[in-house]
Order: structure tokens, then sequence, then C-alpha cells
């Protein structure tokens, strides 16, 4: 019997979890699923016969090494800043690794001990990082073995909401970490076009935006992302002329979003003393330069042409304009709106969240045609459990796991999935189960 | 003989040691400069009598010890961060400081040691700080003592160049560290406006600017400091309703200066891979979006209503269109621009700085009646050597030192020149010299 430990039973846990269990049975596994939250852990194993529910405490060093030691693989669902006391202890117990976050400096350093110790550390394997990188690399290895030469790669991702729950004038709810949602962007985006290095500061980043379109779900915005540049090396395409990675919204939502970055409601590097005595009209009048009429009225002359009407009436939704009491207090600018929002953005019991992502690759074949690729997925929340970002995250996770212990996938080290081996079998059997890329050439 | 230690001999210095020796003779002052570079020492003690020139480290503990050790008082135009080795023998040894920096959360928790050994560390006694806050709270204590009630106080200062040396379209050279002028505003502007906080983000810092006018020097614009509030309690306004401090610049400078913040030029938070490869019309393109045209079109393009005529020439006249190789390798954005203005706007030869300072009070005297006082200052440099800077910082320092050793100021522990007892003495010989503030009452 192989024995699987996933730390961390949260919300984005659910579809790995399922999938774990579904497969248990078959697959001769022990699941032990932990978390600070026994009852959050219950309510995903269910008692079923091959788990095990424990509360689990990641800096109780015993507990953690006991756990670890008794695994043959470990799942981490923790935030990315608390894994590299698992990876460690993996490394040292000989035991795998695999987690959907970024690879950080320190993971990547263990990459010659966990080679030694014959172990892998799988990293970025859930949906983005993840997904992305399998059915790119799948696209890109594809165009290289025919003989062609990629001159152009767009990728772009979004957690949005399924247009049948799409019911506030933002198209979006909340269905991964609110904060990082608030801050996106803050920064410098960095991509290159046409071998030109080009840079996007955070204060115009919601101006200078893409549109694209995926068929049977019409058009959405796109902002650069901070680092577009990063992934070239992992890629193998070093020498691209353009490349671009973005972030999707609803149409109109950038618009929108780029009169709070203009008022300068994202901001979270001060606080904003006694904020939970004011109302939001009077936050408002804080952000806005003096001017006559209404609130509303001084917000339209603020922006002028940069914002729509719709915008505005996004602001009005908000509640921004209202003597509605602030319910934070001492709260940085971004943390108000982000207290605000997550009521606004709640997704409702019954609403289904959507990912949508999009490659568009541009390269010339083996006889100098240019041509081009579209590859396209979208997947829709079954419910408020399984998520279509639980799914999108977890299943990846999942299947590569199943496939370290079957021995399929044998790579060890510090590793992400832009190799065949891993994002071959990942893709096949994510397509069995609806995440189907749907690619088009021109 | 009274003994005074100067720690710093830079550009900033030179009055303040002018000072000193001139008055050392009558006062039976012995006064020994120290700085790395004995050579600077020399050049500014110039063999005088009274003088003692000395190469010194503050890093040499023992060398620091002795020299405080065997001084009546100290003064440190080191900058602010590294005072505090300085601060703390001070205390020990019992001989006071006087500095014209901030007083840092470190200095500040100096204060009952201070106290208790009997010696002043006086801090703030420069220009900005320094002279604006003795010539305020001049003015404030006069109202006060009237029976009157502040309602508004606006204070605004900038180190520009005289009408007679400005030769260039910004109307600005460096006059002081040119790294704080090209990061400065960023982060949020914090001011407080008929009681009500208002906030102005960078990304508008230089579009929502004051004109402010004084006397026989024309129009000024300003743009916000970043903390205006901080001074409501040294000052004991608590409950102003209106309090701003405000930056200087020559008209239309904030207009152009709008253009380089919105490119993103003076981001310091990533660096430009092998920028020194690159022209500044490739800079320019970097973070210039997708347009027709020359770069100059595509920038008026870009800036739109934004930017006038003059500001787009005065980027003209920054080479920043042109393919002149940037200097600097692995630079920010923030550090090219840096390198470039320093070449474009150093002060030459015969060129002179100025200072200019504006107070601006509203208050309701004791019948009730609103009044106004316009408090404004203009100091030209005489020289390169003797500039406005050097003297509206060193002069008053070297003031306060004698009142310091003469017992006329007998204030211990940390102190800011917000009380009669200094600022009053300090004014006063600052007009012997010529630096006068004109007052206009309405």
């Amino acid at each position: 019997m192989k024995k699987i430990l996933v730390i961390g039973a949260g919300r984005s846990a659910s579809s790995l979890i399922k999938y774990l269990l579904d497969n248990a049975a078959a697959e001769n596994w022990m699941v032990t699923v932990g978390d600070v939250s026994l009852e959050l852990v219950q309510q995903k194993t269910k008692g079923h016969a091959n788990s095990r529910a424990i509360a689990f405490d990641i800096n109780n060093d015993a507990q953690r090494e006991e756990e670890i030691k008794n695994a043959d693989l470990v799942i981490s669902m923790l935030p990315a800043f608390m894994h590299m006391n698992v990876a460690k202890d993996c490394v040292r117990f000989k035991k795998h690794l695999a987690t959907a976050s970024y690879v950080s400096k320190e993971m990547a350093e263990l990459n010659e001990e966990a080679e030694k110790a014959g172990i892998i550390l799988m990293n970025e394997i859930g949906l983005d990082p993840g997904i992305d990188h399998a059915s790119a690399m799948k696209i890109i290895d594809h165009i290289h073995a025919n003989g062609g030469e990629l001159t152009s790669f767009k990728s772009y991702c979004g957690g949005l909401v399924a247009p049948e729950s799409n019911d506030n004038p933002w198209g979006y709810k909340f269905s991964w970490n609110p904060r990082n949602v608030i801050l996106a962007g803050q920064g410098t985006a960095q991509y290159i076009e046409h071998k030109e290095y080009k840079y996007i500061p955070y204060n115009r980043l919601y101006t200078q935006i893409d549109t694209i379109e995926v068929e049977g779900y019409g058009k959405f915005d796109a902002y650069a992302n901070r680092d577009s540049l990063s992934y070239r090396k992992p890629y193998g395409i070093e020498n691209i002329p353009t490349m671009l990675r973005g972030t999707l919204r609803m149409p109109g939502y950038c618009n929108a979003w780029n009169v709070l970055v203009k008022l300068g409601l994202t901001d979270d590097t001060y606080k904003i003393e006694a904020s939970d005595k004011m109302s939001y009209a009077q936050l408002m009048a804080a952000y806005l330069p003096a001017g006559k009429g209404s609130l509303k009225e001084r917000l339209i002359q603020f922006m002028g042409a940069e914002a729509t009407k719709e915008s505005i009436e996004k602001i009005e939704w908000l509640e921004l304009f209202s003597d509605r009491k602030i319910r934070v207090a001492n709260a940085s600018p971004a943390q108000i709106l982000q207290d605000l929002l997550e009521e606004k953005w709640k997704l409702k019991e019954h609403d289904k969240d959507m990912i949508v992502m999009q490659h568009q690759f541009e390269y010339k074949n083996s006889k100098g045609e240019s041509k081009r690729i579209e590859s396209s997925l979208v997947v829709k929340g079954e419910d408020q459990t399984y998520t279509a970002m639980a799914q999108t995250v977890g299943l990846p996770l999942a299947i590569t796991a199943k496939h370290i212990l079957k021995g399929t996938i044998t790579r060890k080290g510090v590793v992400i999935p832009t190799t065949k081996d891993i994002y071959k079998p990942v893709l096949n059997e994510l397509e069995t189960m609806g995440i189907t890329f749907v690619e088009k050439e021109f």
C-alpha cells in the first residue's frame, strides 16, 4: 500500500482529495489529510475507508517529521512560503513532494540534494502555474519537432465567474485569494515584443490592455503580468521575439479597475487612522481632487475620457459614493477595498466559477510560411466545493502524484511540468475529465 | 577655549565652517573639522589659526570617541542614517550635538538619557527642516499670543536655481542630492483640508499642483510633500483644519516631470539588463505604448491633454528621443534618469542657486475677523561654494551652536527649533546676514 500525505484541506484541495479517494481502492493508496482544522479535513475525507483525517500543525517539528517519514509522497497545499520545512524533510527522508506553487529560490537550491536522494520535488503543477506550462509546452514541442520556429507566444489566464452566475456589473467574483486580486500588478509589467523589451508601470497597467476572444464565450480584457520574461529559459525559447503573459477579466473590468488605481484605493503601504469612523463617501472625497457637484460628478470630471460611463456605474454599485460606514479600523486603502469587495464579489451558494486560458502562438513552419495556433481552455465549476479553480489546481497535482507513485514519472530533483514525460500523461487524463483545450490553426 | 567638532566637510558645510572660523577668535573657539577627505577639509579651513583639519573615519570607534571626548559641541553634517554612533557618544561623554537632519526614531529614544546627561541633541536646525520650523513657529506663536486661531497653514520650500542662472527649459539644476529629486514623492502624499484628510497617490502627484507667487520672483509650481500631518503635534496645532507642506519648482516643471512619472522612468525597483547597450530612444520606445510616427509624436499622442507642448520640448531637450547611448549598465530607470540629469542639470561654475520658502497662514483674530499672513524668503547663493543651500543649512546650525556654547540656549534632550528660546536668536541673526522673511498681512 502506498501512503500519500496531503497537507492543507482548504477550498482549493477539494478536487485533489476527491480524486485521491476515488482512486484509492484501485491504486491501493492510504491517503492521510492534515490541516490545522480537523473539521475541514473530515468534511473532505468523509470517513472514506482509505483515508485518515488528522489535525496537523506544520510548525510542530515532531509531528511533521513523523508524518512525512511515514508517507511515500507528500502533497503540500500550503501557501508557497510555508513549503520549505516540508521540502527539507522530504529530502531528508527521501519522500516525493508535489506542490502547485512557483519554485522559490530556496526550493531551487534543493535540486542537487533531491537528485541525490532519488526523489522528485515537483512544483508548479496546478493551474497557473501548471496547466499553462503543460499545455503550452505540448504545442511548442510540436512546432519545434516539425521544424517550425516560434516567433510569438502570448498566454492568458483568468479565474472568473461563469456567465450563468455573472450577475454583477463587474463580471467578477472571488474564486481565489482576494488580497492578490486587489494588489495585482503593483510594480512594473515587463515583456518582449518584436525583440524589444516593453515596460508598463502600474499607473497605466489597466489602460494598456489586450482584448482576446474565446469561441462561445466572447471577448475578455487582458492586462500584462508582472514578469513575462522569466519563462523563456525553462520553455527553451530564449530568443523568442515576442512573449507576453496576461491575466483575463470580463470586458470593461480593467477600465473600471483603473479608476480605483488612479484614485489610489489599491495602495497597501500606509494606514488611514480611524478608517472605521469614515463613510465610503468620505473615503472617496479624500482621494478626489476638489471639484463641483456630487461625488459621482466629481469622479466623472476627474477621470475624464479615461473612464467609461459603465465604469462609473461599477464604482457606484460598490457603494463607494454612499454614507455607509467603513468596517475596518486603521486600515490601508487596499484593506478597506478588500473588505468591501469580499462582500460585493462573494460567490453565492449556487454560483459557478470559471477558468479561462488561451495560448496564442505564431511561428514559421518548415516551409517558411507564417502560421498561427490558438489553444483555449474553459472550465466551469460544479458547485461551491468542486470549483473550476479547485479542479484545475488539484487534478494536475493528483494525476502527477499517481504517476510518480506508479513509477511512470521518473524524473528526480526540482521539476516543473515543461517536459513531455510529465505534461503528456497529465493533459491526457485531464481530457478524460473534460479539461480539454480547443486548438485552432490559421 | 571652547572646542567644536564638525564632522563632514562636503558642499553643504561651506557656510557653516566659514561662520565658525569667522567667529572663532572673538568667541574663543577651536574648530576641528573632520572628513574622510582631508583635502576637502583643508580647502574649507584654509589653515585658519583657530582650526584643526583632520582625516576622520566615522567607523573608527577609537578616533570617534577620542575626538568627541575632546570637544564641547559636535556638529554632524553626515547623512541622517550615520548620526547615531555620534549621538550615542555625545550622550556618553556629555557633549552637545547639533544636526540638520530629521529626528529619527533612534534619535528620539535618546531624549531621556540626553536630559540626564545635561546635554542638548539639537536636530532639524538647517533649512527644511530648520528655518521652516523656526519661521513658522514665530508667526504661529504671534497669532496665538494675540488671541487668534489658526485655521490654515500651508508651507512651501524649494531649492532652485537663481533666475540669472536659469538657462535650461526645466528651470532646475541640482543644488542637493540628485537621487532624492528623482525619487521625490513616491508613495502617497497626505494632508488635511477643511478638516478632511486628503491623499494624492504618486501617479497624479505632479498633476494636482498649487501655484504660489513670491513678490519679485513670480509664480512657482508646488506639489504636496509626502507627509504634511506629522508636524501638527510639534507645532501645537493638532486641531488645525487645513495643513499642507509642499515643494516648489519653476512653473511648468511639474507638468513635464509628470511625463517621466507616467512613462515609468522614475521607478527604482528593478534593473534593466544591459541598459548600457541601449540608446535613450530605445529606452523611450520600451515605455511608450505602440503607436504611429516618430517617438516624439508617439509621446505627444500618449500624453494627450496631460502634457503641454513645452513639456514635450523639455523631454526632447533631455535627449530622450536621441540615439545617444545610455552610460549606466544594469541600471534601474531611475538610475538611468539620474545619470542623464546630473549632466543636464549641473550647476555651472558661475551659476547661483536659490532657496525659496513661503508660509501662508489663515486665522481668525481675537475679534473673529478672518486674516491672512504670507511670509516669504528668497536666498541666492554667492557662488558655487557659498550656495544658498549651504548658507541656509549651515548658518542656522552655526548660530545655534554658538548660543548653546554661550549658554543662551539652555534646553536639554532631543530638541527641534519650534520654541522661542531657539528660533528667536537664530532668526534674528539670520536677518543680519540677509536671510530675511518678508511678511505681508491681508
